[in-house]
Parts: C-alpha cells; sequence; structure tokens
C-alpha cells in the first residue's frame, strides 16, 4: 500500500474533491428544482370535471386510482358526502380521513394522526397524492405529514377558507405550532397543485372571510395599492357577498379580481425566494408581533386577526418615523374596521410586544428585519426599532383603537 | 368593475400566469442549490484546532458564539469530557446533550427530544449549527430535529462510528422508524459539513466495525472491484487494526484509503440524485429486503448486518440469473465471513421477504427497481423478479450460510 490516499474515480460533475492537506474533503453541490401550480377553478366536485381526481398525476399511466383524502370535521360536515360521491364517480378507491383542526390543536400530535392514516393506507412512493380539503392549518398539517412520509409524499390542497385560499395555500411552507411558539416546526414542501374553488366561501363565516381579508390587506398594504383601493371600494360588498358570483352584483369578478391579485402579489414575493434564504422579506409585513400575540391570546384571536394587530402596529410605527401621512394612516385604520379586523388585543402589553421582537430577531437570524410600509403599496426593513419606539408607537394605537371585544367565532 | 380578471403585476421570472379560461392560473418554478462538505479531520478535539468550533460559521462575523451539542450517550461517557473541555477552549458557550440512541429508539419522540432542547437553548435561526455526536442512529434524528426546528437549522455531524462516516453522515437524508417500517419519516436535510475523525473508531467495537464495513462492501461490490480487492486483501487486518494508523503495518493508509473510496463512491452516486427523483438507486444495493429484515429482528441484527443478508441473497439471486460466476458469488460470502458479517437470519422466511418486496415496491412508486450485481464492480436493475426465484434463492442461501448464530453487541 502506498502512503498517499489515491481517488481513482472520475469525480461526477458538482463533486469538487480536495485533497491538499493529504485528508480528503468533498464538496456535493447540487439544485433541487420546484415546481408547482397554484389554479382557480369552480365547480371543483363536479362529478364530470376530472380535474381533482387526476391531480398531480400528469403523464402517469392510467389505472384503478387510490386517493387518501384528509378533510377537517367542519368542511366533512358540510362537504363529506359531497366529496365522497365526486371520488367515487371518478372511480377512485379513496378513503377519508375527517379530523378536527384549529390552532391549538396544530402540533405535532395531529401530524401523527394523519401519518397514522397514510400507514394504513399504504400510501404509494410518488403516485398518490395525498388530498387536504380544509382550512390553513388543516394543510399546513397534512403539508407537513407529506413531507416527513417516505421523506416526500405528494399533496394536493384544497383550501376552503379564504386565508388558505390566498396564504396557506399559495406557499411552500407547511408547519405546526411547538407549546407557544408559532409553526416552530415544520418543513418546506408545496402541494402539486393548490385548487381554489370560491363556492367554499359560501358556507364560511363573515370573521374567517375577514380573517383571510387580512393577508390580503397585508399584500396591498406592501406592494399593490391597487388592490387596497379595490378593498376601500368594494371591501364590504364582497364580505357580504360572500364572494361568491351567484348573487352578486358584478358576478364575482371583484371578488376574483380581489384573490387573483393577493395571490399574484404573494406568489411573486415567494417566487425568487422561496426557501428564504433571504430573511428580509416583504410578506413578514404583520408576522413580526403577531406570532406572540395570537399564541398569548389563544382561542380569542384567529391568525389573520392578530396579523391585523401587528399591521395597525407597524403602520402607527411607520407614520411616527415620517413615513406615512396622518390620512394614511387612518384610511389603513379605517379599512380594518370595515373589514371587522380588529387593531389592538389586550394581551398587548409593552412586555409582550417587546418579546414578541426578540423571539422574531431569532427567528430573523439575529437582526430585526422589520417591514414598516412606506405610504400605501411600499415598504422598507430597519433593523434599528428601540424599545422605546415600539412602546410609544404601542400606547398611541391601544388610544388610536374601538375597545376590543371578544368575538364569537 | 369589468367582466374579466385583470392581472397587472409584472411576472416575476420563473412565474407563469396562464389566464385563458378566465379562471387565472400560476405555476411557480425555480430551484433550490444545495451544497455540502465532507471532510476527513484528524484530531479534532484538539483545542488549538478551531476546525469543529468554526464549522458553518465561514462568513460570518465574529462573536461570542453558541452551539447546542447533541452527543450519543456511550460517545459522552468515553469522550463527554474531551468535547465540553474542546468547546471551552474554543471559548465556546455551548451545552452539551447526552441521549440514548439506537434502532429501537429512532422515532419521533426522540426527535422532539432533541427539539425541545433545542427550543430550550434558544437556537438563532441559521448562526449556530446544533453539532452531533454518535453513530448513524443519532446524527439521522439529529438531523431530522434540525430540519424540521424553524423549517431548517443547519446541522454538523461528527460521526464516531464507521457507519455514520460512510453512510449516514454522507448523504443528504434523515430519518426515524414509524412502527416497523424503517426510516419512514424523515427528511432530505444534509449537514453544513460532516467532519470525519477516524480516531472515533479505535473504541467502537468489532461488530460495529463489521456493521460499517457492510455499506464499504456495497459500494465495492455495484461500483468499485479496486476497493472489493483491496477489502480481500487487507479487511481482516484494518479491523484487527481498528483502522487507526497507531499501530498499523502501513500508517493507517489502507484504511483511509478504504474509507476515501466507500465515502467517494457514495457521494458521486448520490450528486445527481440528492433527492431520489430517480427511484432506480445502485445505493439501494442490500436495502431492498434488509428494511424489513432489519426490524424483524431487532434487536438482534444491526443496520449493516441486515444489508449483509441482503446483499448475499442478492448474489444468490443474480447468480442463479447467470450474471455472476460460481467463483464470484464463493468470493462474496467468503469475504462476508471475513468481515464478520452474518449472510443469514432465521426471520429469513419466504414470507416475509416476499412482504419485505412488496413494501419496498411501493417504496420505489410500483416497480421493484431491484439492483443485482453483475460480476464484481457493476450491477444492473430488474422489475421481473417472481416469487418462486426469491424463494429458490432465499432456499440456496440458507443452505450455503454458515449456522445463524446471535451475537452480543
Amino acid at each position: 500500500m502506498p502512503g498517499s490516499v489515491q481517488i481513482d474515480h472520475k469525480p461526477a460533475q458538482g463533486l469538487f474533491v480536495s485533497d491538499e492537506t493529504t485528508e480528503p474533503s468533498w464538496r456535493l453541490s447540487t439544485s433541487q428544482p420546484v415546481s408547482y401550480v397554484v389554479r382557480l377553478h369552480s365547480r371543483l366536485l363536479d362529478p364530470a370535471d376530472p380535474t381533482l381526481a387526476d391531480a398531480g398525476t400528469i403523464g402517469r399511466p392510467a389505472g384503478r386510482q387510490r386517493r387518501l383524502v384528509v378533510v377537517e370535521s367542519t368542511v366533512y360536515e358540510l362537504y363529506g358526502q359531497e366529496i365522497d360521491a365526486y371520488f367515487t364517480a371518478r372511480g377512485v378507491n379513496h378513503e377519508t380521513l375527517a379530523v378536527d383542526a384549529h390552532e391549538q390543536l396544530k402540533t405535532m400530535d395531529l401530524v401523527m394522526t394523519v401519518i397514522a392514516a397514510m400507514d394504513r393506507f399504504g400510501i404509494v412512493r410518488r403516485a398518490e397524492p395525498v388530498i387536504a380539503f380544509g382550512g390553513g392549518v388543516l394543510t399546513d398539517v397534512v403539508g407537513l405529514a407529506s413531507s416527513l412520509y417516505r421523506r416526500s409524499t405528494p399533496h394536493v390542497r384544497v383550501p376552503t377558507t379564504l386565508m388558505g385560499m390566498i396564504d396557506a395555500g399559495v406557499g411552500a411552507k407547511t408547519g405546526v405550532n411547538l407549546g407557544h411558539h408559532k409553526n416552530r416546526l415544520g418543513a418546506y414542501h408545496p402541494a402539486l397543485i393548490t385548487l381554489i374553488d370560491p363556492r367554499f366561501l359560501r358556507t364560511l363565516s363573515e370573521r374567517h372571510l375577514a380573517n383571510g381579508l387580512a393577508e390580503i390587506l397585508k399584500i396591498a398594504l406592501i406592494k399593490d395599492a391597487g388592490l387596497m383601493a379595490l378593498l376601500e371600494e368594494h371591501g364590504t360588498r364582497v364580505i357580504n357577498e360572500r364572494m361568491q358570483a351567484a348573487g352578486s352584483q358584478d358576478g364575482g369578478a371583484c371578488a376574483k379580481e380581489v384573490i387573483s391579485r393577493a395571490i399574484h402579489g404573494m406568489l411573486a414575493e415567494l417566487q425568487p425566494n422561496l426557501w428564504e434564504h433571504r430573511l428580509t422579506r416583504l410578506v413578514d409585513y404583520g408576522h413580526s408581533f403577531s406570532p406572540a400575540i395570537e399564541m398569548r391570546a389563544l382561542p380569542d384571536l384567529l391568525h389573520g386577526e392578530a396579523v391585523g394587530v401587528d399591521m395597525a402596529l407597524c403602520t402607527v410605527l411607520a407614520r411616527r418615523r415620517g413615513w406615512m401621512t396622518d390620512e394614511q394612516q387612518d384610511r389603513v385604520l379605517r379599512l380594518m374596521r370595515e373589514l371587522r379586523l380588529p387593531s389592538w388585543h389586550p394581551v398587548c402589553t409593552p412586555a409582550l410586544i417587546t418579546r414578541a421582537l426578540q423571539e422574531t430577531v431569532k427567528h430573523r437570524d439575529g437582526r430585526q428585519r422589520l417591514p414598516l410600509p412606506v405610504g400605501i403599496g411600499d415598504a422598507r426593513f430597519v433593523d434599528d426599532l428601540t424599545d422605546a419606539e415600539l412602546t410609544a408607537g404601542l400606547n398611541e394605537l391601544r388610544i388610536l383603537s374601538p375597545r376590543y371585544r371578544t368575538k364569537g367565532a
């Protein structure tokens, strides 16, 4: 044996071998292509429409299809028969799992429940995407279960809430809470396709519609002044019409435009930064203080409501820095009231808000990277927000906000 | 409002908007660059050597570093003081978590134990990689915990077993078992760097050395006849010398070459297929029947031992197809005996082996994709193995194999 190491393989492309110190070192470099679809599609449960049954199987040989369908319990009560009838009519050998899903149940335990069902069903590695019907909590949980099972099993999302349609269902993130830490565990694992049928919104409560509108307002405030104007002009009507075409003034055109612009704005932000290699993210607007607010107020605030409080606070902070006018601040707070979004919650003590920012700094790798609005439709990032500034802004917001009333679901 | 949807944003690169049916559809396309290092590095715990303390922080501003160090209990007994002394000497504010880790403990519960420690430690998102000291089970578990925490926290692997050094520590896979399903849950989340110090092998049992040599033999059989010759000529000596330089005939050169060739062969297979988009994988040799054998025999067989039984079976199946000569088959079985690897275990009934293949077919998306050796150093894939062929091969292997004796750890 010679005294030096001989590596007689031809290095594969992307595999760099260094042997300068007689201790070999390899660097493996590669990249993972990812592609997924978000699609508006009416009458998804029409038995004559193959879209949902075929989702994720394009290019695969035909054959008797099998699907595990996970449905949030409330959705199952409302649409369970229709869902079962659809897959039966399409000749899909399916099994339906109905589970309760809300923020307090959004834990690894629920992920393991879904995984156990996947395992019982005996899902084949790539040909049998799990189909998730529900709001953001349900689709986040099923997405994480799919990510873990066989280290990546495909899934298809059918969001049934507005939040699911324009936010949770649009990106690559899946996740669950850990103790009082919001979405502390998860994976980047987008659905093959998210199919959005606004018809589900007709059975959604006004409060849950407002919940989704908070994330739509976020997109408007950071990058789409036209969407802001649309919400100001038509927001109340669109809520009252439950975003349905039937019975609307305009055949549902405005609701569809609001949804489309929100999705488009979100996707355009995510596309160059899907794995968050860059931690300065405009879409984090409303998500700097809200994780702590939401988790502390549970079950009092929905996600979008906590985001609303956060956006209101950041609006006041921006105005105090001179980046928004009084009139722009008033427009934001007025629109939030019209959309039935709170701008305040009693848990918002200076102590909580300060700790919330500290946690967010850890999540943003040691810097605040706080997006603050600049006028309407633009934003910038700051790293220098002081505790004094934060407390002063919080006090001002408390005075500006209508008294908080606990809402029924 | 007009009756059609207007999307007035300029689509981002990689974001394709189709609106042909008046129902808009988006396709987001992107790719995730991934790069990681595997490096042989002696005297890793020398307090004068910054390599381990600085691992994963290249290009970051200096500052008081913090590290969570997760150490397998046995490793902690042997090296705990040295590990603590190293980080203390390097000025790293660290916390050490010692955990038991073996195949039967390789579950999501153990992942959650590691996650709880990460959460208590308050890990910053990207600047504080978790460092894992241990065998493949420990590094797989810490890797999965890191993958889940904040949807991706960096980790650094310091494998202390041969299996960890040339197999578990080399790839991107992390994982845990689910019930009797081997590695059914997991994520692709490579360590930033795997640092391999063969010095840890001096305290490894002969049985665990053989365990790692099984995966080295795999690389030899499927793609590196030279490595096979090296193992035949020096395998026994290398085991007896515990792969150490000190006290060896050749200053450790042969051990280092065996380790390096195994790592290189593995990396070259993984590089073009890191996320297993292609399910015909040469490195699955020995991993078609072994997951079921290993889990059924627990705690009787180590992973590499089950892989050995699987490789022996596939060797016989290949010889029966005329793809190996009798002499080549005998070389493989003889070398396995020399390396103290079993080629048989009493759990290998035709029923178990048939079911094992059925499970593997599900994991390979509906096809066998079974790698079988062709001579020494080459392989091909088959989809047409019959139950009769399998049973006949199994019967022949049982007769060829020395009687199985239960081994002490």
